[in-house]
């Protein structure tokens, strides 16, 4: 990675010469001091419409660029070539791109495939020797998680979770507030993650590929969000599940499960996970000295909250592109945003799924030490 | 009841001299043309804060009318004789209350004491030949609530629940519309119902005379939320129980409750009991065309709603006061509000409440048959 540490060289911090420390209004300064440190070259593996939507959001990003495709369809490969100037050496397929190694021009791959394939991907980037940013959820299970971790661990590379709303600037303002005690006692967090999904062929509804059902699409982030909105891990969780569609929503593809999650402070989290109902996307948290409400809470379009002290007036930002900023002042500068993105973070999450799978399975009350 | 039955003779039904049903409007026509029907007559016992908010209410009625008091407290039952002009003859207290037989001014006691006195207190006044109104919960578990059940049929008189919700305008058009269709196949309810509680040695801390904590007394809303905005009864539930403050909730006294309803259709509700968390008071609905959020939701003040199709905008009318109002129509014409308000209607509630305490203590996903 030769010439990632040339681009290290070149760094120059903030235009009055501090260190610059993540709050959600540096991408506003950055946008009006040109930026003149290194750039995070990325390839995107997986050109499905999530990767669209990364690939678009990069073109803003000041710190971040895309720079490269892994895909195991040519036309997508070609097709992107062209939208985003991307150069044939930088493009790879799945049989083709532990080559990647010999690339000095892609700092970090992105892995946007279905979950399931995940973990052999992520550890072959790594063994490449390059950064991993893995969509969420990191993998189908806590043991891939580990695996991952451990892989990027021993291969001295990064491994970041594609948690957007780490980045968001009214969700930060939110966690800010309760680490400044605003909300009091934290006590209840509500989170509310849904939709009808549609196609019934996708990857998504298929076990094997997507690890199970909402919960590894939508659920995990009212999971993730009542880890940062409490600011606490969950140390036992309670699970229930119901199945109106069974030929939709075959056997370990779940559709809707509740879970409540209890935390050693005495908090409790109640949340819904599921793919049959309408834009369901809410959080709400309550303490002894006020409250929050987000809704949307998690969605791609602008995220709009009240506090007890009014509504949150942060501008909507494209969340990828403040993720892919924030992720290459994390590489290069070290600058950790308000909650960690890294691999141990992501591997909390996924031993809250297992848990909450075998809570749902079992009926039992899951006690977890994360 | 012979006073009961002259009243019923002299009944004139509506202005147009069609039978009123019961719906959201009827009570500002009923202010309109000058009513002529019977009038309940009602006693109060149980002259703490809430017995006060109903003979305030009861002021209004057009159909009902507070005669009586039956309180322990001789310098009480001064006070209300003077405020609501209640005759000495129409006086009782716990000990004397059986002769309340021998009144024929009086049709209906409504009872209005610490929880664990209800079954007792109505069994007296169903021998005594009154209808009964019991506050909710109508008792301390189902075994109680069947008793009075039970002596209230026997006795054949009326045993209603003090279900006010199911007589409040906004609610009353959200049950219509699900009714109508207009929210499609529903399929989750969420309610959240809680306050932080004051007094320690309140009466409703007392596991004797309250049954429980908070899920006694405000739960209780979100369980009877879930079954009047569904329209079902659950057939499964699970809770989790988490408790903060041991001194303030004592041994079988709780604090907060997460509890899970199932349906036969597959809906599912999530709710949230709690006597330490400020001001949750939400109920919402979705279905696949349509949704409601209610908040407050079963407050005591303006109850707000919003649905798919905007902003709810039925008056807010005291709701003691249509309840009341509701009930002598129930009575004296069999005018039926939307939803039930009969003993089996508060036996379905107390059922569900034990099943979710067991639920609470055993880990158990409890089936319940109601």
């Amino acid at each position: 990675m030769g010439s990632r540490r040339n681009f290290i060289e070149k760094l120059t911090v903030s235009a009055v010469g501090l260190p610059i420390l993540y709050h959600s209004s540096n991408l506003f300064a950055a946008a009006e001091a040109p930026y003149e440190g290194p750039i995070l070259k990325v390839a995107i593996m997986g050109l499905g419409s999530y990767g669209t939507r990364v690939a678009e959001a990069m073109k803003d990003c000041k710190r971040a660029k895309l720079v490269g495709v892994i895909s195991g369809t040519p036309s997508k490969i070609k097709d992107w070539q062209s939208k985003y100037g991307i150069p044939k050496k930088n493009c790879y397929n799945y049989e083709n791109f532990d080559a990647i190694k010999d690339n000095p021009d892609i700092d970090a791959v992105y892995i946007i495939t279905p979950n399931g394939l995940h973990k052999d991907q992520a550890i072959r980037v790594a063994k490449a020797g390059k950064h991993v940013i893995s969509e969420k959820p990191m993998a189908i299970n806590a043991e891939e998680g580990q695996a991952m971790v451990d892989a990027c661990k021993a291969a001295k590379v990064k491994l970041l979770i594609g948690y957007r709303m780490h980045f968001e600037p009214k969700t930060v303002e939110v966690i800010k507030m309760r680490k400044n005690g605003e909300f009091g006692k934290v006590k209840f967090f509500q989170g509310q993650s849904g939709f009808t999904i549609g196609n019934p062929n996708q990857w998504r509804l298929d076990k094997k590929l997507a690890g199970g059902g909402a919960m590894m699409d939508i659920g995990i982030y009212s999971i993730n969000g009542a880890r940062y909105m409490l600011g606490e891990d969950p140390v036992w969780v309670t699970a229930q599940e119901t199945k109106t569609d069974p030929v939709k929503f075959k056997e370990g593809v779940d559709e809707t499960i509740q879970f409540q999650l209890g935390f050693p402070s005495g908090a409790v989290a109640n949340c819904l996970s599921t793919y049959n109902m309408s834009h369901l996307d809410r959080f709400f948290m309550t303490g002894s000295d006020g409250w929050v409400e987000m809704k949307p809470s998690t969605g791609y379009g602008p995220i709009k909250g009240r506090t007890h002290k009014g509504e949150l007036d942060q501008p909507h930002i494209t969340h990828q592109t403040l993720q892919m900023d924030g992720m290459a002042q994390l590489i290069f500068d070290g600058v950790q945003p308000i909650v960690p993105v890294d691999g141990e973070e992501g591997l909390k999450d996924m031993k809250i799924i297992d848990a909450i799978y075998k809570a749902a399975k079992t009926g039992d009350k899951i006690t977890i030490d994360l």
